[in-house]
């Protein structure tokens, strides 16, 4: 899942999920990992993107429409998950709503 | 640079670059952090975010305009970078242009 996605038919929407862990892994990978593959099974859902490294994690998740993040955000299973981020998992987070305008492909030969 | 940035006046604009590298730094770090403190100084840049993992890498830029990512982008130092990615850094990656419609940050207490 941690690899790059392809473009998509424009215009769609990007989820920027970008955190500070907390010490510890608390659960967070299994859920992580959970979260990853309910969100594939949603309506609407293009793709995934996701690195992290010490300092800063960074999940990007990509949608056909507004209203398939607005369900996704309300799904039962991913409502616990929120929680418990917040509780447990992440020191601070932002989440940016995006409409994605143009994109681009570049693969070497 | 690798930490959260915050949340700026709606809307803004984001540019999510997602890469997978070749083998080897061939000078890549010492561009990137080069690039990094040219687009600080750069009219209408906000912040940036950037995580790498073996993987994949993300940065995302935030700008206050579309034109102002376009200035960028046409940079001449910028190009140079730009040219050698393509040459010899990245085997692959993508680039979307986005316009950040809502954004959220949460802080632990």
């Amino acid at each position: 899942m941690n690899n790059l996605v392809n473009t998509f038919e424009i215009p769609y929407y990007a989820v920027i999920f970008a955190s500070e862990r907390t010490e510890g892994d608390n659960g967070y990978n299994e859920m992580a990992s959970k979260m990853v593959a309910l969100a594939n099974e949603q309506k609407g859902f293009l793709g995934l993107e996701s690195s992290r490294d010490s300092n800063l994690g960074i999940t990007i998740s990509y949608w056909k429409t507004l209203e398939d993040i607005t369900a996704w955000k309300n799904h039962t299973a991913h409502q616990v998950a929120q929680k418990l981020g917040k509780e447990e998992w992440y020191s601070q987070f932002s989440l940016r709503i995006c409409k994605v305008e143009r994109d681009y492909l570049f693969k070497s030969k």
